[in-house]
């Protein structure tokens, strides 16, 4: 019998959405040593959050995370906030002994991220971070047949994250829903919120970076912020890419923009090794392309694989309905509170730790250093 | 705010998760003026329906389906048995003024179908039919592009539903799971359980069917049955195929099969008009594919649509994420219980109701007999 | 070193050109015994036919096809001309001992085509009727993979072909590039003209046909008629649809329109087998879709095979560029010669023959039978 | 009536069969001033060269690219050798008043082209380099819609070309067939190769590129020269990618390699502006894929546009078969010659000519400074 798990969730934007979803939907489907129990919502403002807790069945509400963190009813904290209040939250529910669920990118750089898998380390307390893209079941197939040497020596990554939203330039910056485009807040633009997972992903299955060459850019020079009534100068990168070379010998290369028109959420990414060969797509992402160089010569082609069985070869898919039938976006989130309630069961933390966020982080500081210096930088 | 509705779920195999899954879901995406409650759920063993009930929430359970449906405390019955059990259940649910939505299709032929209408019209009360596919968004937004015009005059539908899981003789026939094959249960094959689905979209998309010539197929003769442990004549259509006239004066092509190797759940379907054509394919459910002639001559071609905008152009998905985020299969029952709801709280059915889903009963009556006769047949 | 084959061309159509451009270009990639040379082209038109021989090649022209048949310096003819002429030309050459490539269909109807096949045989000339599409390197791979086992036993054969050129009412019918639309001269509309391609492939591909139940529509009734100036009823089928029985078993499902908007020349087939399935689309017709029910259970999909190696593994590439490089349409014509020179060298013929073509010729009468009978039609 | 161009080819392999091609076939489909007939073709071996005149059909073989340029039958050259030959014979071919075709690309380095531009520029001899992907009309339908402001201001290009031929390691380097791995012979290796493409038609497609960020690899450090037969230190890149700016501002990404396995010829660009953007891949050449946004909202979409029109709209295709019907690979080239003619019988080049070529190598040398130096260079 599942023991409860208390939750207590901090923001209520689009995250705290689907992470809520998550917790709500993961009994039905999965056999887990515990059960999440929506304890506790906490925002600022009282009557937004009390309206979030009553569409998610939220037992109570919060206004000052401090006190959230405080109660002894909540077990695990998940921080859906800006990213700018990852560091601050995290120390303190490390230092309350709390399991730590926290959005991604960990941090707002690698510093504050050290200080955090310090402090949650020191504490010993579960810990993961929402790069929820590993637990897409083509993904996490990916991740096996490359574990399993079906591809050989690996030659090239590739990946790219392409969305089209803000190439007007009437879009302001600043607040609630585009805090993204406020550098104040999010840290970086698309940097550290697309090419964070495309890193993420990548280094998963492919091993760590060596180093990076970088361009950024900002096409929209200045927008109207919301927080100031102003007209201000736009912080972040509007498109960022780079170069890298992967510690196995790969070459990598990444892209990522918010102004490739005709692109909602395009994150792709390719994988070529000796043997084979494996893309994905998240606009279609119940799909795995593979490339097996061992079939038949003339019968060779890239193999589009409906990843919907239920027989327990596609991951996570025997949990869900018959073969043929797709998940969706959610899901992927489903799969990570799986796996986290098993590990916490433990008193384990579920991968990406902080630990493991942390060298995304690296990565991203390293990009935007060479971007900003024009040369090559070192990871790390 | 949204008051309760009591439902009674009778049934608890892949119907039943699913249809309880949506239940679960609603409130938490769309704002209703009802908000279902998992009251009971009924079936005949005790233990089996315990463990589900635990599994979704549901309060109680029942092993007799009319004591389920005298409970004063159920307002609403869904059915989630085989189809030859949908006859007696509907009846008494209707006497009892029961709500119900029902599982497609409606009943084993059409005599029964009248019966069930009648009840149901008889006893005024809101009903439903879940032939589920209608509302996923790519092919709501196909119906609505339909009754605007934009196809103009129809010339062709086509639609298949093929499938791959019966090739094997070595699976049996009949009880839990396997019921589909099962004539004695099931009524027919996949000419009931998938051209059902294809006739019932087609005819919301272009209109009622005239006249059929079919014809069917067995490929696998004899398999063992589950509950007299004989091998037994296999009594379904593994295969169906036919021809039509729609009303309209286009011409249709219906195929399904559970032989087509390769394929798990794959039901497309395309309409050409004078001015423009749809396609659709259940294997990337997320997508519509357009083209308009209207469009400049160098420069047509098939759009392939990704319906996940949520700025309320694309059917139910500002209810979920963001632009370019899919969902899955199951959401399109969340988007009936949805629909239902808003009706039901107006004391009115939701589409298709009994009425409606009788129409593709004496579709698959005509291709039957047309089949079994080797001659054109008449709807109706 | 190779001996010239002297060739005369009657007809300077659209098929005329394709056919002469592969005379041409065959030298020039396949070692041979026999060399092309275009020795004289014939139509009634003496300006037009001058026009077509000084830009393709052809040494003279003759205005009288009896008169062309009667040279002794051509030694093969090759009829382009509509299908109402096919006939009374080919029973002239054969009687003057001439080998024959015959554009498809091969005659009005199945007596004709007897006749036909009677004279060639009797003479003992070599012939092919210019089914095309059986020499699409993919469609050739096909072929290979079915003979050899591949898919085990057979269940399904789908085809159609799909065009939107004859929506307009405006068009006229008759005449110069538009015989196709006039029965007079084609026999039939897309029943000829389109399915007996489809037809072609699957009996090759799949063996005979027993049995069909056909329908057929004429969308526009009466069109303006160029030869006469006056509007005239239209006396083709517009569309045509079939389903039938294979000689193997399997089931099959055919259709063919003019009025598919979106469709310049689909042609489409797949064929499901126990172990595997095959698809095929001419709108990228360097690509043989595959599905080996043999590979790994996680990692089966469809292989979209680029039908481009030139190892020799895939039909007829080796001649061509490198691998990843497509051929387009005429090559399938080019393919056909190279073929027909190696059979007639050896005083053979190439397949299809006229004797094949009329199995094909067959199953058209019997699916134009059965439109009319509105009942199933038995073929031969 | 179309005068006659006496066409003298140096060189016999792929390029030269591809451009014998295109001599052959351009007069049976295009109506041009000039007619190209097959002069002379010359190489070193003497029986290998007359073997390919023999299968072509040039009158005459030389054995001294010398005496080829001398003679005064001979209008114009192609030179289809190495690249580390094209400087010698093109100055020599210049200073006697050939018309020059070049295989691409232009020279060994920027250097060389600049001589080779001003021999050329100061002969007044009509030239073009076979940067034959301009002329894919898909290609050309891309370039007409940006040059008509489609697509609005440019955020953004990325192209790669992505081949896997050169995997294993027991592929030896040098020599008839592969003397592209042998760096003396081709100066570089994917850079001058495949990215040499992908910067022609983005400079055609984007305007200038101002400066390059770039990285090189080397996966297979040595292989048998079969001209020494030796094992010798590869010289040439198997791998490069490069970040850029254009010079309006918008951002470009390449990537070239040899060691993509599932890629034969896998050559894509993508361009995103402020209204649309475009994408196009030569392994299904004859498609463009577009998306416009001034689409109604609900409506958009990539559309596939099968770019075989008739009609006039799509580039060159109205000189070849009807809509639905595909050309290939070898078509580029025969539109080449047929825009060359028609500026040589003006006494102009065709693009690209000697100097726009000049501009892909500048960018090329910058590309293989970058990566050698590891920090960004400027272009020219």
């Amino acid at each position: 019998m599942a023991k409860p798990l208390n939750i207590g969730m901090i923001g209520y934007g689009f995250m705290g959405r689907a992470h809520s979803n998550a917790y709500n939907r993961v009994s039905n489907f999965f056999d887990l040593p515990l059960r999440p129990v929506l304890k506790a919502a906490c925002a600022r403002n009282a009557a937004a959050v009390q309206a979030f807790a009553d569409r998610w069945g939220y037992e109570s509400i919060e206004t000052d995370w401090r006190r959230l963190i405080e109660r002894p009813d909540i077990d695990a904290v998940d921080i859906c906030v800006p990213n700018n209040l990852h560091r601050e939250i995290a120390l303190a529910a490390a230092a309350a002994g709390k399991m730590i669920l926290c959005e991604k990118p960990l941090a707002m750089n690698s510093a504050e991220g050290e200080e955090m898998c310090q402090a949650v380390e020191r504490a010993g307390v579960p810990n993961t971070v929402w790069y929820n893209y590993r637990r897409v079941p083509a993904v996490t197939l990916a991740k096996r047949l490359i574990d399993e040497g079906r591809l050989g020596r690996i030659f090239h990554y590739r990946a790219n994250f392409l969305q089209d939203w803000t190439i007007s330039e009437d879009l302001p910056q600043g607040g609630a829903g585009l805090w993204r485009l406020d550098a104040a807040a999010a840290g970086s633009g698309v940097t550290g919120d697309l090419l964070a997972h495309c890193i993420d992903t990548a280094i998963w299955l492919n091993g760590r970076i060596s180093d990076v060459g970088a361009m950024t850019e900002t096409f929209v020079k200045q927008r109207m912020h919301n927080l100031t009534g102003q007209v201000e100068p736009v912080g972040i990168d509007d498109a960022c890419a780079f170069l890298c070379h992967f510690q196995n010998g790969s070459l990598g290369l990444f892209e990522s923009t918010r102004y490739a028109r005709g692109h909602k959420a395009l994150y792709t990414f390719e994988i070529n090794g000796e043997h084979g060969s494996l893309k994905w797509d998240l606009h279609d992402l119940h799909r795995l392309e593979f490339f097996d160089h061992g079939d038949e010569g003339r019968l060779r082609g890239w193999r589009s694989i409906h990843v919907t069985d239920h027989s327990g070869d596609h991951p996570y898919m025997d949990k869900w309905w018959v073969p043929g039938l797709q998940i969706g976006y959610e899901h992927s989130f489903v799969h990570q509170v799986a796996d986290f309630l098993e590990a916490a069961a433990r008193g384990e933390s579920a991968a990406p730790t902080f630990r493991d966020a942390l060298e995304t982080q690296q990565v991203c500081d390293a990009v935007l250093r060479s971007a900003s210096e024009r040369q090559w930088a070192t990871v790390g």
